[in-house]
């Protein structure tokens, strides 16, 4: 099957916004298994956009709309679809029914307008949109597809998921399933190394991607059936896990810092942070998170020696100290002052080497009145790149500490 | 005239990656008046590529294509264009120098691959490429431009706004200019009644923007030349600056954060940060700057009351306070722990009053040994939108103080 997207709006043709349904469509596209060979913009012109359509129509089994649903004299793709179809537009109750009762739960009056959101054509059904007035159209006419969605990507992508993606499962025939498994500590050339064996294998596939947070690896099953497809995925993840352990530390959307949140709060823990060159993003990425006034009792950010000397992390500000004993130095000193069960301390610095830029971080994690747990790590790259790295090091040391504790 | 974009490769078909490259082409072509009635993307396939560009090239007067121009054989664009031409790709020997010349900078010898990106057709002239190795294609013919730039934006923008924007302003006789103002403390209805009069009118116009770090106001002036349209934009921000004064914190691609900095800088001021739910936001974002070893001393970060009574910043946990005058005690409290010159203490908190979510947050900017500035400022909205509002209200604050130092 090929499918082709339309993304419609003269706002994208201006630049004043970006269309990411084109992207998110397209790689669902590829999940299905269904070809997409085209996709263009086109802007609220009737001529130029039924052009676009036809063409779209005559060359592909699938074509999806995005945009053009809105109320306003300008939204035009019910318009467009039904001169193409030639068939006429007539209120639908049920659609109709939907439009008064969203503006009534808002205490509103539905504006003559948006009647026209409440049209079908005869080869149209509707697709609920649970979070908008405009439901989407789905059109079936001589073996061929068009499917309208709104615009807003906060309305199209449930409606996507929800009512589209099941249906073309359906025709597709057969699904393609992922699991992407995350890990931290192994260089990708050694987990390439390590897993090699599995990439060369055609169902389930195993790919490699660098991401800030590790290196991804993603499961990829093909089968006629999703329980077949699941099957396969499990089977591969269950090796891999055996293989690399500790290594993998989410799955899919997992984040390390809400992975931590969790164990904290499992564990009745709370941390406190003490950082120099990451700017207090540590801190942030963890005080940031929901309930943190649970977990989390403070944080200090300081890369001044003077400040350092007067907190007894070094010995005095003319002989400045960057090692594993500083950053156990500032774990302990946060949990001291923050009453913390658990302190971390992250210190680093960026030197010319001959003539490249070398960024070494070290990171402790201490747990009160227990053992000291160090961690030194160096990474090569530029003040952002080191600062991003160190700070997920720290959280998958964290991790680490809180998986024994 | 009329344009039409064409993103070529199949990773964008794929939903691997965004296709960025179109909404800032679009974006160029509007303040150059340029009108652009398609977008498409197609993949990397001969027969398709070729059937894009045919259309593209019969129904518009340019044709800009990125992406393609790698040296691998997935990369046909070139191949795609000399087949529309029917003309033959020759070696071109500035550009084999200025690839040569490239990979001998890396200390590397040039792979016989790359030697098609040299290549040229009789109706093309080179587009020079400084961060790349793929020089991009100019060709005229029979009154049609077609412009191919590379994919990755890094290297295509630098290329437009060099060469190809230029070019593409003496032919479209009329050039668009525009300039940013960027304002604070007011909000959109206000200033709206105050500028509502500059709204209505034609050359230059004047137009607003919400946006994170305030409202934007944008001046857009056309004329035959860019002075002339420079001159209609400083008339106009003249008579804005002084309606609006202070509320005008910067202009274009100004930020606040390096406004700070500057202002830090060059008086050789030094600051300290106290903050409670914005996470370390504020901190971070003085710390993260460059040279900050220069004016940030420190950051604490706390929302826990135990921690905030030992500080001294609150009478006893039991008892927890949030006014103005908690924020200049953690404003005070850190111009002494941290040895600086000024003190931010931002605090705020969350509350469901009357079944809506109240934020409420205080800012004191804190100058040593001097005045005390007390701001207080109540926005509506949830934990993130909040956050980010008063770690911009902070800098806002900072910004004014700094000003009269």
């Amino acid at each position: 099957m090929k499918a082709e997207i339309i993304a419609s709006g003269t706002e994208l043709l201006l630049g004043q916004i970006t269309d990411t349904n084109t992207p998110f469509i397209a790689n669902q596209l590829a999940t299905l298994g269904i070809d997409l060979f085209y996709a263009s913009i086109v802007g609220d012109n009737f001529e130029r956009f039924l052009g676009v359509l036809q063409q779209a129509f005559k060359r592909s089994d699938i074509t999806i709309i995005t945009g053009g649903l809105g109320p306003t004299k300008g939204d035009i793709t019910r318009e467009v679809i039904a001169g193409l179809m030639n068939e006429k537009m007539e209120i639908d109750a049920a659609s109709k029914k939907h439009i008064t009762e969203y503006f009534g739960r808002l205490g509103m009056e539905m504006p003559v307008n948006n009647l026209k959101q409440a049209t079908l054509i005869p080869s149209a059904t509707a697709i609920l949109n649970p979070l908008g007035t405009a439901p989407g159209w789905w059109v079936e006419k001589n073996g061929k597809i068009i499917i309208s969605l709104p615009g807003p990507p906060a309305e199209m992508q449930p409606m996507w998921l929800r009512e589209v993606h099941p249906r073309l499962e359906k025709k597709a025939g057969s699904i393609i399933v992922s699991r992407t498994l995350k890990t931290w500590g192994l260089s990708e050339a050694k987990l390439d190394e390590m897993v090699g064996p599995f990439m060369g294998m055609p169902n389930p596939t195993l790919a490699l991607y660098a991401k800030p947070d590790g290196i991804h690896m993603r499961i990829t099953a093909k089968a006629s059936n999703k329980e077949t497809a699941y099957a396969l995925i499990r089977e591969r993840e269950s090796t891999l896990q055996n293989m690399l352990k500790d290594n993998i530390w989410g799955v899919d959307d997992d984040t390390l810092e809400e992975i931590i949140a969790r164990q904290l709060l499992n564990k009745g823990l709370t941390i406190a942070i003490a950082e120099s060159f990451t700017s207090g993003f540590l801190a942030y990425s963890l005080a940031n998170l929901p309930d943190s006034q649970r977990f989390f009792r403070g944080g200090l950010v300081t890369a001044n020696n003077d400040i350092r000397a007067s907190l007894g992390i070094i010995a005095d500000s003319k002989t400045p100290k960057t090692d594993t004993q500083t950053a156990s130095c500032m774990a302990s000193m946060v949990i001291e002052k923050f009453y913390a069960d658990i302190g971390i301390g992250l210190d680093g610095y960026i030197e010319n080497k001959d003539g490249a830029v070398i960024g070494v971080a070290f990171v402790a994690v201490n747990v009160k009145g227990k053992k000291e747990l160090n961690v030194s790590q160096t990474y090569p790259g530029r003040h952002a790149l080191l600062a991003r790295r160190s700070v997920m090091h720290a959280l998958y040391s964290l991790r680490k500490t809180l998986t024994v504790l």
